[in-house]
């Protein structure tokens, strides 16, 4: 039996309540003139007092040297074996736009893209397109018929933008038709399996009529389709971990993540004080309060080391709100690294703190990845998170006698 | 290959003697008052000697927030994935009242339950009979006789019994009988393979037999069977690792364990300084030896802060006639956590040392959780430490050229 079945027949419910706080991104480097990390730099006395009372440690979503997506980051987080259970690209980008995916449906990212007289691509990306004119065309394409199946376009951003193929029987085993590069012709969908032949069939009349009507739109007289997918079909956290759990995200592609493993989804606004407002107002009827900050990983993938201090100091500043209601655990911590000198996403283990009545304190006084490295929980995977925060709010019965 | 066979190729007999203290659920939580736990309140002079020239860490029966029953807790101290070896709750219960089982056996956990005249349970517990009455209601059970098989029946303690079916071909694949609830009548036992038929008919047969043995014995008028379960095949710890042990422990159901495992089960007497008498007598005949003291947990269990730490400082005392004897290993560590303020086994990870003169000593002084949780070998499974003693007792040789 896997890790997740063994603690899925452990869970019982029990009043207690687990708050998860995940800035997004928030481990991070030492800046080169001050040699003190993002965290590090931050005033964040909140946190460092949870930290203190609390049991540290750092979490690595993937294991030693792998950097994570938002997809598996956030997927770990909620105690999904991010290689067992995979989101396609198709289906993030949909998640990232707060598209109504339905079950069935298969979505792939496509790319508006030039082709000349000989149908070779000249520009990948159809002279960056504004996201405006990808908006037009994208409604043009929307017109598509074809039988039996509907195909939904929406724009993304500049030149990209969703194709949701929906209808009975259609398979997500295909190839993309990006080839990638210039210089040769956008490929046909091949379908990956004998499943997918109706697919690829399907996506290729598509491409035809997609190439008529694009046919006087230069630079953007083409497409190509890369990363198709289906919903992946996940347990439900409420069936896994007898939970009833809310998310607090701004975030189209983070309410599209929580949404996947079955949380409820509530409005909130985009402010860090907001969505902390969000949460204490939805504190009595959850029991699992998933908090989503993006600002630390925007600031990160920006490179802007002083904008994300700003954001964590932010949240330190907003978690008495937070701390005030007493719940049985809290948790903080972030789906990965993304340090600002190095503008992107990172391997780097992610500090890590929980805070519990029942926890077992260690020497920890500080949030930061200096000091987590030194809790007693050392480096630990993320899908240890979630049996850890129900073991604590009591959730987890005994195994055998 | 699993782990546990990769060790078995590797192991080897050697001279070198392991000494394994089990101070069962040692691992505690701070008293909200001292704010330190039962371990590091308790006067331990000569653990903390050990630790100082051994090796500690913080050992993880089951990993991250995973509550054991002593079952799994103590398998994993013997090397066994607690998780490929299953105990079913009828074993535990015959090893609980040392009941001599025999290979084939399938034993369940019985209760006396009270049923109206319509035949539905009104009480799950008849009353809450005293032992006495059990007793004598199971030798009139006892008395039921059944084609080709033997129905054994022992009391263990108020409405609780134990049944043993004995035969050849029995199979354990048995739903309960007892409903969990009153307002039901009890269930026919079902079997949950075909294999198990035949047993299931065998104990509807003796279940009816009971009713009409029990009918004028109101409230104890009926019984309800849960748990069935047959006697695991664990290979013995003497093939797998090619030691001699012998366990040294009070309690029924541990010394049930370690019979499980093949070890030698000594008589010994209740008192610590016995069972530490008991190690020093068998010390020249045996290379492994199993000393489990029950005082820590059962303090724990009772939320009695001070008797577990009178308990833990009794073991302290007694340590250096195992200390004299200069055995190759010395490991001290607990199956579990049981914090008295929990009144509970716990997840939390529980402290260990160990000592030899072939270890690498860490700057760990004192045996305590925040002390051990810095030890060199960090948090990490329980179903390491067999591996880790015979290192150090140099019964492992090199893997490979």
């Amino acid at each position: 039996m896997d890790r997740m079945s063994q603690i899925s027949q452990l869970a019982v419910t029990s009043p207690g309540k687990i708050v998860l706080i995940v800035m997004d991104g928030v481990g991070g480097l030492p800046h080169p003139e001050t040699c003190k990390t993002e965290l590090k730099t931050a005033k964040t006395p909140n946190l460092d007092k949870l930290a203190k009372g609390g049991i540290c440690g750092m979490s690595e979503p993937l294991g030693a040297g792998l950097t994570p997506g938002s997809g598996p980051g956030h997927l770990g987080l909620f105690g999904y074996d991010p290689f067992a259970f995979v989101i396609g690209r198709g289906i993030l980008e949909a998640l990232g736009i707060d598209f109504p995916l339905e079950k069935g449906d298969i979505a792939a990212r496509g790319n508006f893209c030039t082709i000349d007289e000989k149908g070779l691509i000249t520009d990948r990306r159809a002279g960056r397109i504004s996201t405006e004119v990808c908006t037009k065309l994208c409604e043009e394409l929307s017109r598509i018929n074809l039988q039996g199946v509907k195909a939904l376009v929406s724009p993304v951003e500049g030149h990209r933008f969703l194709l949701v193929l929906r209808g009975t029987g259609l398979h997500p085993d295909l190839a993309d038709s990006d080839p990638q590069q210039v210089g040769v012709a956008p490929k046909e969908v091949q379908a990956l399996s004998r499943e997918a032949e109706a697919t690829a069939a399907i996506a290729n009349i598509w491409l035809a009529k997609a190439r008529s009507v694009l046919a006087s739109h230069h630079p953007a007289n083409m497409v190509v389709l890369r990363g198709f997918a289906r919903l992946p079909q996940l347990p439900s956290m409420g069936e896994l971990y007898k939970v009833n759990p809310v998310a607090i995200a701004a975030y189209p592609m983070y309410r599209g993540l929580a949404r996947l493993v079955g949380m409820k989804v509530v409005d909130c606004g985009r402010s860090v004080e907001e969505q902390f407002d969000t949460l204490v107002k939805h504190y009595a009827e959850h029991d699992f309060l998933f908090l989503h900050i993006k600002k630390t990983d925007t600031a990160g993938e920006d490179g802007d080391f002083k904008r994300k201090v700003q954001a964590i100091e932010e949240v330190d500043a907003a978690m008495p709100q937070v701390m005030d209601l007493k719940p049985d655990v809290i948790v903080v911590t972030g789906d990965h690294s993304t340090p600002a000198v190095m503008k992107a996403h990172s391997w780097h283990p992610v500090p890590f703190l929980l805070h519990s009545p029942l926890c077992r304190p260690d020497e920890v006084t500080e949030f930061s990845e200096r000091a987590c490295s030194k809790g007693a929980l050392g480096r630990f995977p993320a899908v240890d998170i979630i049996p850890l925060a129900l073991a604590h709010a009591q959730k987890l019965t005994k195994y055998g006698a």
